[in-house]
């Protein structure tokens, strides 16, 4: 039987993910999986394992023949990269967790796919226990995907959760993510939504096809959201969560960003709570499908790694399918966005850049503007991710943009809109 | 490239999926895949595609060496099962609908996927457009896999949904179904829980590797289901909807049934309305996962049609995992439910029957009885499904049953428990 193929696993990394992996393997023999050997950096540590089981050396691992998965979770994303890139070209088969890594180096690691024979899976890196790419991958005709939306970072919508639920501040929010182990060590990474966009990435190119570094996607986080925002959108029967789009356009273009967005109740990521992610899927003939987990924790990001390793048994490899085997899509900048912007000062925003605005309060107790704004805008600028400005999508605020007309408003003539 | 495999394909039906899936087809040349000839029973209809492509003759199409695939998306799941088999033994794939023939056959069907190449697909048979039955022999070890849960008729769920939120009744919910195009043609096959056994039987195989017919499972439908259910249900801050559930039990076997059941408003379950079905996974270490999408009409059943027509082109076979490459499960009797049951008069009831009763009411409003029952009593006695009684579990319902032990209660002993 196919499955018979035993994996001999090199271990990189033993925190909350590398450990829970270590025990839910020795206990599950049915896998037929074995961690052969774990690479830490600091060998001093007293651990939840057979000390002879520990290296500090990598090429313990990359150069033992008998060990043929090397499963990779360090934090440390060039060290990730260089191991992950010798393994590949010692034909070792490849799980990584490591969505900054993965994001950063797509290009190179689709060269080394190409060039070598062995598989490179990182399930666990998106959405942790969702098997959001491998379904991307295989049930999604590119033509046919209109739009992804997600929630992909358990740890600020932990945070968001506690903030409108239980009413805690951002600080007492963060520092219970972290005590859960929901949080990265660099709480910066989740927060201000590096994290996030990683993951969008990898979205991307198995979604659409599209290769594309972290950076060149619009993303902010949740580090300026502040109470006001919240009870704006409880006001409105809507939730404030960090939302990833991905979004066809008429031209065949995908608008992408991760940005703040007021999500109504009728929308299934709603339903997303604490360190839950989701993903809706809309196409244009399945209609709307959702995908809802647990998207952080050790065990959860194990169980996608363990799903990883299951379908290396029966040798499954990324096709790839959007990127080699369709047209692949592109990237557009040329699309406006419906936001609420909360400020504290009108001086600090840019008012001439918005396309339009619909409704501008500027009172002691309330100050926002409902408007739309090129995305080349907020690309081109930081002003809006400035101490004191927030912003949050409308929902269905993606609107086309023929030409992204910047019209010199003065603020005299929109206070008269309010 | 892999994917230029051409599909040529002989359609069996033309009803409302059968139409959907040609007209998608016809729009998305990319997927590389063509309807050669449609059989139909009635040529003489008017249909809104070439009548050079209809035949009433099956052998035009199995005959026809030049068509590689099989779509049967036909009613009579007999004619269904004979298209189906013949087309395995020439060696021709199949892209299935059928739930009923597929659950019915699963035995005849298995041996002949061993002992032919070509590849049975019937994703679209079991919740439509979600993609279930692949994620369920993909990602999941059958050890870790603690429960299912899932809504897998959407003509139910419409109708209860309806009852709930507009206070339909049925007979006017029903008939919404029909128009809508959700409901079967045999309207019983849903209502009565039939159509949601044969879905819940492929689930088994392809979750547990239970190899089993749909009689086996114990079921009803939402046929005796009240408005003085729906309220209780609502004054409990709870929704009924028909669940199919599966649920590994401490020796190893797995307690199944379709019956329906409270949903309290913290299960994803509850976000599942109208004609959508959602499937609730629980293993031990990815914890909660949810999958959402909509379970009925023709182009969500199309959806998944082309999704298995996309594995084609990626040879893609069902491995079922579960059933050869583990110790498969088994199905237990041996659980008790506690449930919910209304009754019109307690002399239709039968008391005797239950293993204890935590509440008797029997007043002029109100006659309801909270009990525990054994699976083989329900299994063995029809007096529950009966004019009058309805049944509704309780959430996590499920108790082991180290062995059913009939208590002889009477009712006057009962009616001071209230």
């Amino acid at each position: 039987m196919k499955n018979d193929k035993q994996l001999n696993i090199g271990l990189f990394g033993f925190g909350v993910v590398g450990e829970a992996l270590y025990h839910i393997l020795s206990q599950t023999p049915t896998l037929n999986a074995i961690i052969k050997r774990i690479c830490v950096k600091d060998s001093s540590k007293k651990r939840s394992a057979p000390e002879a089981l520990f290296t500090t050396e990598a090429n313990d691992i990359l150069h033992d023949e008998d060990i043929n998965v090397i499963v990779e979770v360090i934090s440390d994303s060039d060290a990730a990269f260089s191991i992950v890139s010798q393994a590949l070209q010692k034909n070792k088969h490849v799980v990584s967790a490591s969505k900054k890594m993965i994001a950063e180096n797509i290009e190179t690691l689709l060269a080394l796919q190409q060039q070598y024979i062995s598989s490179l899976l990182y399930e666990s890196s998106a959405c942790a226990s969702i098997p959001v790419l491998r379904n991307l991958e295989e049930y999604y005709d590119n033509d046919l995907l209109h739009s992804l939306q997600g929630i992909v970072n358990g740890s600020t919508n932990f945070i968001l959760t506690k903030m409108l639920e239980e009413k805690l501040d951002f600080t007492t929010a963060l520092k219970q993510a972290q005590d859960l182990g929901f949080a990265e060590p660099d709480p910066k990474l989740d927060v201000e939504g590096y994290d996030a966009v990683s993951k969008w990435t990898e979205v991307l190119l198995h979604g659409y096809g599209i290769v594309t570094h972290p950076t060149n996607t619009l993303f902010t986080g949740i580090q300026n959201l502040n109470d006001k925002n919240v009870a704006y959108a409880a006001l409105h029967n809507q939730e404030i969560k960090l939302v990833a789009n991905a979004k066809k356009l008429e031209d065949g273009t995908v608008a992408a960003f991760v940005l703040p967005q007021f999500v109504e109740k009728t929308n299934p990521l709603s339903f997303v709570k604490n360190e839950y992610n989701g993903v809706l899927v809309e196409s244009s003939i399945a209609d709307k499908q959702f995908f809802y987990g647990k998207g952080a924790g050790g065990v959860a990001t194990a169980s996608a790694i363990i799903s990883d390793l299951s379908a290396l048994r029966y040798n499954y490899k990324y096709e790839y399918k959007k990127l080699y085997n369709h047209i692949p899509s592109q990237l557009s900048k040329n699309f406006g966005l419906k936001i609420y912007l909360s400020f504290q000062s009108l001086e600090f925003v840019a008012i001439p850049e918005f396309e339009n605005i619909e409704k501008l309060i500027d009172e002691a107790g309330e100050k926002y503007i409902l408007g739309t704004i090129s995305v080349s805008n907020l690309v081109k600028n930081r002003w809006w991710k400035q101490d004191g400005n927030s912003i949050v999508v409308l929902p269905n605020g993606i609107v086309a943009n023929t030409q992204a007309k910047i019209k010199d408003v003065k603020k005299e003539d929109i206070v008269e809109l309010v």
